[in-house]
């Protein structure tokens, strides 16, 4: 395995192959090359003997969690990442959300013919640099090509296995009127930096995505023994999905204040013009939390410790479900229903 | 769960929703409609309390397996078979192959905006008669839309978790000069099918694919205590790259005997129409293993007595690497080299 991947050239010679082929998917001596020089010398490599269609791993626990995210974000590369550190991220979020321990990851590449070889090296090394950061290995992997318009540069997708300590049992169904409703920082900068990105408005400064890994952070609180009751991530749909979804799921509402939520100065602006509601937008940073109140205090002192989610506060609680899943307080004093997003607000966001 | 997905029409009303629409994949109503109503109706549902971003799962073993392919085959339907039951068998026979009981899958649908709904259900269908046909469960998902052009009707990505009983080590290092090679029937009839299908190529009569689930069988060696040491299903690249993989990794050479190796007449003949060698050609319910010799004979018997493998034959031996990882008898009886398949003989086979 390569020890810093950031620091190598491509190890595959970008003047004999600077574009994907179809050759590279097609399962003979040009997809081992590609294979061997590229992804196991980014990714590492088991020992030959031991090479199968897929890995075989020793399992220290009696629980794992399973999941799975594909990344077809538009534009590839953005402010504070790419397709790789997102595939990475993205899917070590959701496990961590579960509960677990992200430990291990699958990547399936699916290329478009003539995507640059150079840009499929970035985005490698980018996933690289990522499961590093976070601890997990890539263990298994596969590439496909499709022919040239009939894809759009690199989909990628990541599955992951985390392990789960005992005891820790994160989900919809322990959330309890009374809990505390906890948002590790503040809304909308992925969406919006997507966004300005690719429809080339023009703002003051440039919003980076707040893509960012949450497994420190999360295994910092099961450490300290915070019983969370129930975690999502915010993705696609933003707080508002995640918090229809957590409500219907458990039967609770969820009341919230917009007073409470943070949202930059420069994404508001944003939001404004484009006629965004941040409660709407992605993130890819940011988490959600439920735990019960006499523990908020503790969990705030221990997000804020954590540069991921220093801007961490409480936002609401869960109540009885009486009008609504979800309603809000808003900043004119007003109580209103917050609604699932029904359309699509902005494609290809992850 | 539904009882008996293939007798259900659709639960999306077709008229209503007549295509995939970016919504579709937006993180709002309209995606959690489309999963709630096909993709759960059809792969069986969590209790709401128990959803997350990931599946826990209680692992009854100390080891797992975990695979990941996608499949991107032209086309989407083919006589034998479909994209959904191909991505189901296919990742079930990866986990097979590494001598694991396949137990639960992912599934990552891209779409591309405009796929019309009832193929997706077809495939939706598919996959979950094909999961209970082989008893996986398809635990967690994930679904995307790309922007019509971006896209080619649907991707899938599956990976797969399983579980290994103890004492099952089956890897290319334990491969060993005189092991028996043994091929589990005959060989290229899902290429030859799609290239037909593709091409428009008028054969005599149609060619049927040979995908299948090779996990029924697999169980029934470990059942009856056959050491299997090494164990490959033949995908891209056909019998040529499996041999030749499994031969630079394990270090030890391959000898086969074109003689003994099974290929139906009308796929030979197309073969020869289309310039293919068989040995190359693409299958998708075959598998080959390494058994010592002593082991060659109740291999057999076993493999012979489930349909899906009653074709079996031994092909060759393992032996000490002289000229080249892999070498055959050919039908004139010359020794040649079998080299990898070097450029794509037949892209988006599966």
């Amino acid at each position: 395995m390569a020890d810093d991947p950031m620091t190598l050239s491509c190890p595959l010679p970008l003047t004999e192959y600077p574009e994907v082929t179809l050759a590279h998917g097609g399962g003979g001596s040009m997809m081992n090359m590609l294979i061997e020089k590229m992804m196991l010398s980014a990714f590492g490599s088991p020992d030959p003997g031991e090479r199968h269609d897929g890995a075989v791993l020793d399992i220290p626990s009696r629980r794992i969690a399973f999941t799975t995210d594909s990344y077809v974000i538009d534009p590839l590369f953005f402010p504070g990442g790419d397709i790789g550190s997102l595939a990475v991220y993205g899917t070590v979020n959701d496990l961590s959300v579960c509960g677990a321990r992200p430990l291990w990851l699958s990547v399936g590449f699916i290329l478009e013919e003539g995507f640059p070889m150079e840009d499929l090296w970035k985005i490698v090394r980018s996933m690289a640099d990522a499961a590093k950061a976070t601890g997990v290995t890539i263990v298994t992997g596969d590439t496909k090509v499709v022919d040239r318009g009939k894809g759009d540069g690199v989909f990628i997708n990541t599955s992951g296995v985390g392990i789960l300590r005992e005891g820790v049992e994160v989900t919809p169904g322990r959330v309890t009127p009374g809990d505390s409703v906890i948002l590790s920082g503040d809304l909308g900068r992925h969406g919006i930096s997507i966004m300005a990105l690719r429809e080339g408005i023009e703002l003051e400064s440039t919003i980076e995505s707040d893509l960012a890994p949450l497994s420190a952070v999360v295994e910092k609180l099961l450490d300290a023994g915070i019983d969370i009751h129930c975690m999502r991530d915010l993705t696609r749909g933003g707080l508002a999905s995640a918090l229809n979804e957590i409500a219907t799921a458990s039967g609770t509402g969820i009341h919230i204040d917009e007073e409470l939520i943070p949202v930059v100065e420069e994404v508001r602006g944003a939001c404004e013009i484009l006629g965004f509601d941040p409660l709407y937008v992605a993130n890819e940073g940011r988490l959600v939390l439920f735990v019960d109140p006499t523990d908020a205090e503790r969990t705030l002192e221990l997000l804020r410790s954590e540069e991921v989610s220093s801007g961490a506060v409480q936002i609401g609680r869960a109540e009885e479900m009486t009008t609504a899943p979800v309603t809000i307080t808003s900043l004119i004093g007003t109580v209103r229903i917050v609604d699932m997003l029904s359309g699509e607000q902005l494609p290809r966001i992850c």
